[in-house]
């Protein structure tokens, strides 16, 4: 990968968020609370604002209620209040209104919403409340012991286009899988916080949302947490994994919560900080690329997402990919 | 060591639980059910009776309100009915009377108690009611993952007599420290079942208990359960580890109790069933026999114990040890 | 399972060894050796003697060059050389001619030798020389870290018929599955030392060797071992896992070897002395039984397997089973 | 803590290496490269080039061959080769000289050296070359399993002044114990990068170094170099831990090389990268602040460290501290 990185006049720290729309509310909180252990800091009528044990601000995952299982808004925070502005400009360059919002995430002050090129509903921000950290309250952990929300990853219909969108926008690659026919890429892993990501692009039918992952504390965490699932008969929502990552070396678990929105439990990956950070290239014909240990991965996790929130407010029409991982894999 | 090993008419199967006297059994339930996470299967006014995840008997821990912290007795399972008979007659040429009891403890069938030759109350019982076995109920996992009852440590004034004395009930040696100078025993770790020990002699002021031990599903938990006493601040009971031992090569951490009871949690020992199965000889001076890593024993750890209920209901008179074994490894 | 169990006038210590037949000795030693880390004992010409890094006795496993991949036999423990005699008399009873051998296989002494009613070409033995232990020889392990055999898992046409021939020698049963339909056993767990087995019948084409095990030190020994196979891209001949069993609660994994024998990393099972410990029964329909998380097994794990020697020298002929899990698990 | 964070004109990425000068360079290789597992990317006739598993450029360890221990310095990576020469102003503002070196280090371009204000040797550099990142080259895991060079942690007799004199240069603060009685720094943990910190200050007689650390891919890996070190009876090396920080969280064991420079393998802290992000402030009477389990901090971690390279060449000279906080402690 031969490319030059950018350095906007913003700059977007790093994923914060990631908003829900869940069916059946209470069903969500027994899945997110009870069992996968992740912190209520508040709960409303129609929402529940969540947070891991180590993070400090209001939340990393809001649930709202609705009629049918969408991915509201992606959210990012930016390091400035004066980025919003910034970022509004940036967008608008690329034929993309967007407005000011407040008072409309509980604990969180003026964002920027917008929907990208990719047909993605986006949020930045810069303010939002503090809430306690619970790291070492390890009295109160529970399930999978969830540190701190760590990426989305976003199916496109070309992984490279999404690419140069984020590239713009500052972002760096740390890994990507290419054909090695004709060297197109198949997935991508761009971070701005020092570690392997913060989005992660996999070619497929978009705009939709693949997964968006949290961190546990260490990788027992995560098989503890599938013997806490099987222990009470709901090993079902396990859909991929235990496992090693090829790319990101991170250990991880694949689930799908009641909606049928994927979560991944991810530890381990590495520092990206410095400035000559090289990524890494993954043939898309080496098996480890997806699990290191060359475990088959199911096809419901190359076919199945989430919907995003179009500008109308339903679910976003799809686009086709311009090809398949799985086909690429067997040339 | 060379020496014979007996093979008796009865069949003594392991350690099996211990009875404890506590002063406020309201405290004591917080100790061992609230941070812990032993299984209560029975209470009763004056009384707990606790087991580890993956027992299926009803209790390897008694928990018993009363006016002075004591050991009330130390109980071994047998194979038979008929071994009670066997093991009443053994004592009585030691000298020692036996009583039969039943219905003193929930949950058990006709027992055996007496007053050993060191003077230890113990009891030997065949018959008690099963109870579930929870060891996949990962769900209702608490505190430490404490699975199942696995010896107890004892303080007596003469390792050596005390090694003959369980010799002669069928125990065999794992382990053992002797001084270098006289190879005069220090301590010993002896077993029936088919793990390193169901009873380690100690040297010091007897007829004492030093410890008794659970164990743990993995050496993860151990650490864990640091984390969890030391995130509410209760880092205090912990008295020495986590570490691995030399002997026994387990890993360990040993707790005091709110009466000063001492608790181990221990795991990762080894298969000793065969009939060949040879004692390791430990040097007392060697700096790994207690922690495998040299770290310094405190000395609270070699003169502190429970005190053990004597025939006239009392504490035990106690019996100054033949030897220091932390003056012995500095000779 | 409403049985009675059998007390016979000898005494089968555990499983102790098995000696494959492998058609490239030093591809073998790569694989058991180099990657493996089991320890050799002793090399000659055509056969390397090896042990793991808990073991006192001379082998656990003989990998002996041969035409084409075989199991010559598998070997137990006895607890006294005149357990030999009984033994020999009660196979006779079942109509199965045994012989002496000594001096066949290095470290070991006499030994009896004899196909069952099954097919299976067994040895029973007492005498074999003693080998250091390396348990804390922490600065020798490599690869898996493997302490010690722990079990074998053959295929029988009928694994009902299969258990009552163990049940007649003493064996006792920890766990099976059976069908929801007719209660017919599918598989079955048995065991003469204090864990889960020494042996397991899976129904299948047979007499075959499904796998054999050996433990090891903890559970993250396998996962770092799946780490150390994908580092060098030798991630193919992982087969199944790493995961946990419902059957038996260990973590695990399973690999084949150059000639396609299959081996089973195994770790944290549970006790198993007591006399009044009851089977537990798991549904051929539980998705957990064969691994707790719900994963899917691979057809080749249920299909493929060693051959065994035949009395003839060649691989013993296969008869059809009577079931097939699978098809039993979907009624 | 009530401060203003300082954006100075250059951008100091994070600790990178140290040169360490050792007496015997054979004996230092048994113990950096043979005992803990660091990767030699190059070794001249009077030095060794070390790097971690995940480490992508040349060295973050110099061992350099000399007539007595010394920290000939500590070197921090900036972002841009412009970077020095804004930092040289810097310093020439506090009445620091510098200078050029290039061709000292091998694999290194450009680098400033200078003795700050407090007495300690740095360096700063843009320029080194890439090494290949072993990382998922689990196959060649050796000893501690270590990962990437972390931190340095320095005496200086007032930790207030240094903190000052580093938040100028841009350091943020992540944690500190004060006294609280007078609320007077008794140590301070600084960073640039994501993570806890890249210098920590210690209250002690300085210019000294306290120790240097390399993390580790898990806190497991921690336990099991503590074992490999046991297993041939080198756990003399272990000066304090394993155990769990209460400053940083991170799972910790301090050891000696056979020069008595101290070195922490440490893993496991947490994100700091939120411009928000605020200092934690720990009691000096709080016995977790050290060890979170409450163990007791042995006096030579307290008092022992490593002599710095002065401009003379000699070790430099040494002043009397404000406090000792072990006595702030127990006040």
């Amino acid at each position: 990968m031969n490319v030059d990185w950018v350095t906007p006049p913003f700059d977007i720290l790093r994923f914060a968020h990631i908003e829900l729309v869940v069916t059946d509310l209470e069903a969500s909180r027994g899945f997110w609370v009870d069992l996968l252990g992740l912190v209520p800091t508040e709960e409303t009528d129609d929402a529940i604002y969540l947070r891991g044990l180590e993070e400090r601000l209001h939340h990393s995952l809001v649930l709202r209620r609705g009629p049918q299982p969408l991915v509201d808004h992606i959210a990012y925070r930016v390091r400035r209040p004066e980025d919003l502005d910034l970022i509004a400009d940036a967008y608008a360059a690329l034929g993309c209104e967007s407005r000011r919002v407040e008072g409309v995430e509980a604990g969180q002050g003026e964002a920027l919403r917008l929907h990208d090129p990719l047909g993605f509903p986006l949020e930045f921000f810069h303010e939002m409340d503090q809430a306690e950290c619970l790291l070492q309250r390890f009295d109160l952990y529970r399930g999978a012991r969830v540190t701190r929300a760590d990426h989305v990853n976003i199916y496109v219909p070309d992984a490279h286009e999404g690419f140069e969108l984020y590239r713009e926008l500052g972002f760096r690659c740390s890994e990507y899988i290419a054909s090695d026919r004709d060297d197109r890429l198949v997935a991508v892993w761009l971070f701005r916080k020092q570690t392997v990501h913060d989005v992660a692009l996999t070619t497929g039918y978009g705009p939709r949302v693949h997964h968006f992952a949290f961190t546990t504390a260490e990788p027992t965490a995560i098989n503890q947490y599938c013997d806490i699932l099987a222990g009470q008969h709901k090993e079902g929502v396990i859909e991929r994994g235990p496992g090693r990552h090829g790319v990101s070396n991170a250990y991880f678990v694949y689930m799908r919560d009641p909606d049928g929105h994927r979560i991944e439990l991810y530890t381990g990956d590495y520092y990206t900080g410095d400035p000559d950070h090289r990524p890494i290239r993954w043939s898309a014909s080496d098996a480890r690329r997806r699990t290191f240990w060359g475990h088959h991965v199911p096809d419901s996790w190359y076919e199945e997402g989430s919907f995003v929130r179009a500008p109308d407010g339903g679910p976003a029409e799809l686009h086709e990919p311009i090809l398949d991982e799985r086909l690429v894999a067997a040339e």
